[in-house]
């Protein structure tokens, strides 16, 4: 008898056949006397063709008339998905992002979530129906609607638990769980059976595409238990919550990101404020500056490295080349063919080994590391990208199996 | 400088150069220095792929969900052309139908508009913009999404221009205007320049499929000038508007209607109130009688022989054979072979050789005529439907050429 949020993304409900594969966990979970809200995304590639409709138009359009455009894919799917559960002679109802009372800022095509207004959802489940909600979308105060960006649908099934209070919120995949690595590098990487917020946000951030951050983060900070699970094999999936068994394996997960550049600043003056200066100046632009490395002063230049997300390449090299005689610096290098490598898990650094055995299992397999960054739940390494799988497998060996 | 409300079909919207199309007829309606508020159906074939999709799903879909997937259709086209305005220089604004206003009643799939509230349309056109609204589509007391039925885009115009007491209303489609009989039958039809409403009433209800009745009727009531012209072919359509000039020509056009059935009472007792018992039992479930001809008494009984739509064949036969005894009726008989002919124009009844010329018209070409019905605007005529295109050609050739 619990409240149960089910989040199943657009590959789960392509055709026919997944929206009844879809339609039959849900009523399962219904039928077990759960109250549940399903949130749902656009059918497999009907979020690519409608972007190529608009492509077809005009190669820059509003913001407002693409989040107009697109959100008409997941009214399709919630609808098509309540018939399937009618068929299935479970009563079920389907709301917009408007319906169900996502309220957002007005970010077109990324839109923050600013609050639910849960009393149609309430008022619908009030009613011994299965909500079916479109994911990704909302309504801002100019009763406009947007989207919420990459992972969007993750993020409303989680907004939706945190403000129902649900007792868990199911992320439906194509995987069975969180790993210990990508299973399609690591032949022996392990399901995990559980895993802290924490870590997750990591493994995350860190290119493990499993869960998106947006929605941990929220879900950390509600405290909603989460479980990433198959939509296509019914196993047990791996929860994600705030206090995970202390004994447990210490190494959560290997994890590799190779959407990276990283940038030099050559000559940098060795005086107070250059860094604040150049980070500052990213940061303006909304680049987020990751792994940082400052050579030791000489001549009184320094050279200044850091990386950045690969999508921001473009943008952080013309940010820095103009601003190069402002910074007092030399020149400005960029090279994208890195990778950056990570171990994940809780209270690692009360364990020194753990960065003498992955450097151990890198030099063993002979990858020369560029940087190194470490924090209280990861250490993180930046390799050429050519070395990144065999890194990745180095590290899983010498920690997991 | 005048306020005119546009309106496109499915087709007109297709793809990205029938988009183009409609988008320089708007901009150059808007660039002449009018306020413009477009309103577009689902692009070509959508809604049908839409209807597949949940007939995959189901066979009995529950209607407020068909709606909802339904009405993704005018939400994909007005952002499409709302983009293609913007790639034209013309700022424009999409509008789904519960953002434009529509208010309706709670009919799912045939919804119809109980009010406008046309705050939003008007706060978009003061910012000297386009608007483009959803046709087809609105908001019951529910919040949820209604959509209009058969010809609902036709109405949704309309309604707006109504509300916004619009200048014109400009009803684009496939053929250039409102023609004495259907083209493809009548070689010789002539484009009308003018029409009344009841004119316009009449022909559409009698099988002219270029205006839906609603909007026409809707048009009437409000005092809005229509014209129906065409997408393609850029020349003046005909006007349909409450006054048409009384000495014009006398004839408005010939229409043919197959989608007729044809019941009899065979053994009605002749006695007071059994006609109204017939028509009442149909009424209640909202089938609509027309022609009605009742034989001469004869042994105490009379037969009743009316037409229906062929759309309420099914459902009227099993009304009649279920109210046999009560009616004290010894037998129903149906027949769907065949047409209702038709001539339109107003004041007919005041020159009586109409009736004799169209009646001479069918004998010379051995018609047999089975009913008549007058009124003050037409006259029909229940003929085979084999005959029905040879008495079209046989009452245009009579009348107006």
């Amino acid at each position: 008898m619990a409240l149960i949020v089910q989040k199943f993304g657009g590959s789960s409900v392509a055709d026919r056949d997944h929206i009844f594969n879809v339609a039959r966990i849900v009523a399962d979970t219904y039928r077990d006397g759960n109250s549940v809200v399903v949130v749902v995304s656009a059918q497999g590639d009907t979020t690519d063709d409608l972007m190529e409709k608009a492509a077809e138009i005009t190669h820059a359009p509003s913001l407002r008339e693409m989040d107009m455009l697109l959100a008409s894919g997941e009214q399709i799917s919630i609808a098509l998905l309540s018939m399937a559960l009618g068929e299935l002679g479970v009563k079920a109802i389907s709301l917009t992002g408007w319906q169900a009372g996502f309220k957002t800022d007005r970010n077109y095509s990324k839109a923050r979530i600013r609050r639910m207004e849960t009393e149609r959802i309430e008022s619908e489940l009030a009613k011994n129906q299965v909500v079916v909600v479109a994911g990704f979308q909302g309504l801002n105060s100019h009763e406009d609607v947007t989207t919420l960006g990459r992972g969007g649908s993750d993020t409303s099934a989680v907004a939706i638990a945190c403000a129902l209070k649900a007792d868990l919120c199911q992320i439906y995949t194509d995987v069975e769980g969180v790993y210990t690595a990508d299973p399609r590098i690591v032949r022996s990487a392990k399901k995990l059976d559980v895993i802290s917020f924490d870590e997750m946000l990591e493994l995350a951030s860190l290119g493990a595409q499993v869960l998106n951050n947006r929605s941990v983060e929220l879900a950390k900070k509600y405290g909603i238990n989460l479980e990433v699970l198959s939509s296509l094999n019914p196993v047990p999936g791996t929860i994600v919550k705030e206090v995970v068994d202390m004994e447990g394996m210490l190494i959560k997960g290997v994890a590799k990101d190779v959407n990276v550049a990283v940038f030099s600043l050559i000559g940098v003056p060795d005086q107070p404020g250059v860094s604040f200066k150049v980070f500052s100046l990213l940061s303006q632009r909304k680049i987020n500056v990751d792994i940082i490395l400052q050579s030791v002063g000489r001549d009184n230049t320094k050279d200044l490295t850091f990386t950045v997300p690969l999508a921001d390449k473009t943008l952080a090299e013309s940010v820095l080349k103009d601003a190069l005689p402002r910074l007092g610096a030399k020149d400005v290098k960029v090279r994208d063919d890195v990778a950056k490598v990570s171990v994940v898990g809780a209270g690692m650094q009360s364990y020194p080994g753990v960065a003498s055995t992955m450097f151990e299992a890198l030099y063993e397999n002979n990858i020369n590391i560029h940087m190194i960054s470490t924090s209280e739940i990861k250490i993180s390494v930046l390799i050429d990208k050519a070395d990144a799988d065999r890194a990745v497998n180095a590290i899983h060996d010498a920690f997991i199996n």
